[in-house]
This record gives C-alpha cells, structure tokens and sequence, in this order.
C-alpha cells in the first residue's frame, strides 16, 4: 500500500537554526587534541562507501597494514576501534578480562586510574602500585608486584600526557613472558612521537588514538593484538543471535560488550568480514590517512621530528625561567610540564594566551591543576613556528601578568638550539 | 635533561606506501549507510577545537539543541556518543540495565536480536516474543507480555531495516508508563525519515545514527533521555577516581562501562563539563550539520520528501514486475524490500548494478538472505533523480539477467507518481 500524500503544516515550534560550523582559528599547543593535520582533515571529505564495498574492504586492509607499521608489528590483528582512545581501552580490558581476573596496574598519572576504573568495571581484581606523578616504575618494582598478585593481565600506561613522563616498556614484555602473563598498554599519547615497538618489546595488546602524534581527530582507536592476546580472546567468541548460524560459537564466557567485543570484531575486519557495526567509514578514512603520512615520512624519523620539537620547546621553556615538572629523563618527546610562576592564575594565563594569540595550552589534573600547564608539540603541530610562536606568545603573556621575563629569552634559546642540532630552518 | 640528539637511520623494512583515499563514485541507495549530504563532509573539514575551548562547548550545545528537534523532545539529556548506532544502543542499554533485571524485546527483525544479544551481554534477564520477519506487533500483544513477564525495561526497535517495516510506538509510552516500565527505542533506521515523537509518545530513552536519514556518515550516535531516565541511571552513579574529589559518588553497583557510563557522559556534556573521553570532534561537527541541515528543512518536511520519494521507488519496482516484501501497511518511508525474481542470483544482480552502474542496492540477513532486495531512499538520497536513475538501472540490469521486463515501466510509473503527486520536477 502506497501511504497517501500527507499535507504537511508548518513546524509549529521551529527552533532557531545556528549557522554552519566555523570553529575560530586556533593553534593547540597543549596534551592533545591538537590541530589535524590539513591532509586527513581532506580525507575525511571523501565520499561514502557501502560497507562491503570491494573498494570500502581494500581500505580496512590497507588500514591494517599501515597500523602495523604504526605499532612496528606484524600482528595479524591490527584494526580500529570505532571511538576515541578511551574506547580502545576498552574494547583491549572487556574483551581480555573476565570477571574475577587480577589484574595489576601501575599507576604514575591519570591514566592509570583510568585503566583501574576500566579494569574494575569489567569486574577484575584490580591491584595497583602507585608512584608520585612525574616519575615512573623500575622493571624491578613491576616484577616484584608481578611476583606477588600473579596477575592475569598487566595494564600500564605508556605516555601519560597528565605528568608529561613515559614508562620504559622495552623490559616489561619478557618479564611478562617469564610470569605469564598478558601485557597491555594504552600508548593513546605516545605512537608515532616516541620510539614504541610492540614485537620486539613483546607488547601483547596496545591501543592508541589519533588526535596526539597522529595529527587527527579524536574518534578512531587502533589497536593490535598479538596471537597469544586472540586466543584469550576468541576462547570467549560468541556470535551474536542476528547472524549466527548452525555451528557457530556460543560461549558460556561471553565477553561483556557487544561492541567492544574484539572476538566480533576481528571477524568483521578479517576473510569472513562477518557484519558487526557499520564501520565509521570517514573516521576511517582519517585513521588511514594519519597512518599513510608517517609510514610515508618514517616512524623513526617522525619520532626524531617529535624529539626535536619537543627538546627546542623545553629548551625555550627553562630559558624564559619556568620550571620544568617531572623527570626529565623520562620526558616524552611530544609533551612538557612547566610549574606555573608565582604570581600568575593559571587559567587566566590559559585564557590570555587564547584569548589574545590564539594559541591553547593545557591544564592538569589532579594534584597538579593549577600547579603546572602542560604544552604539546606533536602530529602535525611538532614545526619549528609552532615552537617559536608559542614561546614568543606565553613571554608576552607572563610580562603582562607581572611576571620578570628576559626579552627574547625562550625564543632565543630555542633558535640557538635548532641551529646547535644543525636544524637551521 | 634535553634528549641527545639521535642519528636517524633509513627505516630498514619501509612498506609500500598505499595512495590517498580516492573512493570510486557510488550512488549508495540500500538500507545505508548511503551518501553523505556534501554539506556534512565539508563541515567536518573544520579545523579541530580545543576540548573546552568555548567555542567547542557552544558547539555542543547546539548540537544538543538541534537534536532536541530532531528527536521532538523538550529532554535536556539529549547528547552524542562517539560510536556507531550501535554505540549508542549499547550506552543506552548497559546504563539502564543492572545486571538480573528483566527486559523484554519484541523481535521482529534483525537489530531485535540485537537488542536482545546487548541486553543480554548487560546481564538481562531478556524475556522476548517473536513475529515473523517483515510483521509488526499489535500494541495489544505487547501489553500482554507486560504482564507475563513484568520487565523493568520495554527494548524495542522502531524501523527495522532488515524487513523494511517500522514497528508503531504511538501506544507504547502510555502502555509502559501505566506498569511503571521504562520505553527504550532504537530509532537508528527511522530517524528523520518517519514521524517520530519522543515525547508526545512517551518514550523514555532513544538512540540513533547518522549514517541513514540524517545524510551523514556512520561513527556518532544522537540519544536523548526522559528525566526518569537519567534519575535511574544517575543513581548509579560514579565518578572515575582519576578525576574524583571528596563528596563524589561512588555506587555500590556501578554501569559495568565506563566508555559507555552516561552518568558521566551528562557529565560531560552539562554545566559541570567533568572530563571523560575526548569528544570526537569531527563526528560532532557531521553530527551537529546533519542536525543542522534537518531542522532548517523542518522534520515534517523530511519525513515527506522520504515519503513522497520512497512511494515513488516503491511505485516504480512494482511495475517493474518486482514483488513488494513485508506489510506494506507498516512500511518505512526511506526503504523497500523486493523479492528477487526467478533466476537472478541475488548477489550477482547487486553486482552487475555495482559494476555496471554504480549504484548499491542492499543485500539481506537470515531469512530473507538470497530472496529479498532492500533499496534505500534516504537522506541526501532521498531524490527524484536517485529514484529515477535506479529503476533504470534495475530494469537493464533484469533484462540482462533473463527477466522479462516492459521497457519504462518502472521509470514510468514512477514519473507518473510524481506527476500524481504535483511533484512535476
């Protein structure tokens, strides 16, 4: 039956409609998320495809391959996640945890805790060991807490951008191996501005995002996963009511999310392409293309980029007579702690620097609001103008709010150090 | 201490290096995704904000706003979840459900078993009833399972794209509110597309995607929430230790998700603006546009133009010789399943079409697998260009596949159609 015409009256209540997007311009220099770089941004303007589309399937394989590359790995399962980083931590801990599993994790910022909330709602035994923000755990503190839980599963952050540190992880995988037991990493602030090798460091599971080194928009979570780390997982595999057929597995373990189901979702993006969710196909896009552009500079030398950046900005950060937060030694490349100075608020500090340049620096969390800003130079924003810009701004900032500043300091240190590295612009 | 600087050597295994996205031109018309509105793409090639640049916070608040209109609710919870449609059923279901709750679902199609497998993996204990594909249910038979099974929760699709029928909820809300049951609904297929009142029919939580009526791509997920709602789901609130300070709730039976927590995802999105994940951008700036471009057209305006261009593809396959599948009584507006007639091989006509032509018809799930085709005319491609250009294609690709077929009488009867409807072009 044809439905009849309708005779449609005017909405009766039409709300007010605002204009089309058009974000001010800005340049975001603090933890992420940071300017896209213009190339993905393009991407993502392509066209639609059907979900399984010939040319839609191509894509997610050579989305796989680049990650893998990404991550440094030759792990089979390597895909995306339909979400922000937060949901790739996710998908990793429901799908690899069952209720009851311990899991230990080490904890030197906010996204540690994160990992325990995560852990403790997918109804783990969570233990924790804790270290002082800005410092981060010898292998020797792990394995002794390794030696004493018995961990299923050991869950640690890489790059936490809210202390600005990293924590070594090329010890903890044979030191997994040896106990047995699964290493995951949320690596969301560290991939592609630090030097981070899944197989050789013998990483079990690592997640990540795009909107820090990877110069795109928050929304996409790669993720891979070594063998052993799908074997946990496909023991679990049930396929939903929808779609299963005679034969298929029904797990009486099943794991707790549907979406974040990575049994599921390694079905969906390998040779049986068994429908799941419909791929976020412009997220997508993005995702490849933020791969495409390092594996096309190089992951060692977008990591040297990184290092560089990040080293003039610190360099031009102590110069102008901030103090830098946490220890050094275990900086990321792509993001800087300073202690706010005597004298200045540091939100209105943040919103002068918006305000009047445009340029936005971070916040901290925890015990370091209000204590320390935190400034990123990473993806796309990791240039040398970023880097000037941003020193000569924040001098401007801290004269104007009383602050004693030596004129051109931090802008003239971090030039002499770009030339002492040869990078003479 | 400043990182030495690091003689970078040539990556030793550099892979190939794949093109940038170049999709192939498809005109996407099965039961979606199907093509983004250009208006989207071009507002996601916005420059990237700040998280709580106010800016961005206008920006959600907008968006809020707009889908607000877009649902027919007054609901103040009414924000996006960075995830696929399913995402969003997810986020509904595991923060309503506590683990043993009753739940029924109506199943009359495909994303009913869904509802069923999410609630299910949410700890449910899921009661359904089951119709046969392409039927709906009586309002009255609905009642009757409330009674038998007493559910907190009514789980039930609204347009089911895998039989072509939208299930009426007009009856439902006061049904439920009578035996103190919450309403959810999946609204994912029918939005913008098909009359819709959250409020005025009385239903508690809806969630949507964007990627069929609302012209956009896949990866963000409208819902909005009654304030009965969001009491069940903030009494269970907790806030996540990372960010959590004295006073801050802590439930005894915390949302088993953290990504998916709306409790803390209102959170985010209201006055306080507690952190949680990092919004997706992009998707927001799609989001808020497919919103955007709906209330400027009026929601009663686009529910007709995917009447009035859905009755015409309807019109057209008819006189083409093709079967209709399902009650046409309760048929979507924005798609239509046709049996596929003997001697085609279904799969091989969806080729032909995608090959020859372009143009992508849908496939089908379980039982209509290999026996019914679902067309799509929605969103952007909810047009009489769309209409006419696929009943061309189809009847060509019929005649080569052995059909008899009376030449024009598909794209006739269509512009017939038209012309009956005063819609002369």
């Amino acid at each position: 039956m044809i439905q009849p015409r309708k005779v449609v009256m005017p909405n009766p209540s039409p709300r007010a409609v605002p204009n089309q997007i058009n974000p001010p311009q800005r340049l975001l220099m603090g933890p992420g998320p940071i300017n896209a770089d213009p190339r993905v941004l393009r991407a993502m303007s392509a066209q639609l495809l059907g979900q399984y589309d010939p040319a839609m399937t191509s894509y997610m394989n050579e989305t796989m391959e680049l990650y893998r590359e990404v991550f440094r790995t030759e792990n089979e399962a390597t895909v995306l996640i339909d979400g922000t980083s937060r949901a790739g931590i996710e998908a990793a801990l429901v799908s690899l945890i069952e209720p009851g599993d311990r899991v230990l994790v080490p904890i030197f910022g906010r996204f540690g805790h994160l990992l325990r909330e995560i852990a403790e709602r997918c109804g783990a035994e969570v233990h924790v060991i804790e270290r002082e923000w800005g410092t981060v755990f010898t292998p020797g503190e792990i394995e002794a807490a390794i030696d004493k839980v018995a961990p299923k599963l050991l869950a640690v952050v890489h790059g936490d951008t809210s202390t600005t540190v990293a924590q070594p992880l090329d010890e903890l995988g044979a030191i997994c191996a040896k106990h047995g037991v699964l290493l995951y990493t949320d690596a969301t602030a560290s991939l592609g501005g630090n030097t981070f090798e899944l197989d050789a460091w013998g990483i079990d599971v690592a997640t990540a995002g795009l909107q820090k080194c990877l110069g795109g928009p928050s929304g996409s979570a790669p993720i891979s996963l070594s063998a052993r780390a799908v074997d946990v997982i496909n023991s679990r595999k049930s396929i939903e009511a929808g779609i299963r057929v005679e034969g298929d597995a029904v797990s009486s373990s099943p794991i707790r999310s549907n979406y974040f189901d990575l049994a599921m979702i390694l079905d969906y993006w390998g040779p049986k392409r068994l429908n799941h969710h419909t791929e976020a196909t412009t997220m997508l896009f993005g995702s490849r293309e933020c791969a495409r552009l390092l594996v096309e500079e190089g992951l060692p030398q977008a990591v040297e980029r990184h290092r560089l950046h990040g080293a003039a900005m610190a360099t031009g950060l102590s110069a102008l007579g901030l103090e830098l937060f946490g220890d050094q030694n275990y900086k990321m490349n792509n993001v800087v702690g300073v202690e706010i100075p005597d004298g200045i608020d540091g939100d209105a500090g943040r919103a002068a620097m918006l305000n009047d340049y445009g340029i936005e620096i971070g916040t901290s969390f925890g015990p370091l609001h209000g204590r320390v800003w935190r400034i990123g130079t990473m993806g796309y924003n990791a240039r040398r103008d970023t880097v000037l810009l941003t020193l000569a701004a924040l001098e401007q900032m801290l004269r104007r709010g009383g602050v004693s500043v030596t004129g051109g300091s931090g802008v003239g240190a971090a030039l002499d150090f770009y030339e002492s590295e040869g990078d003479a612009a």
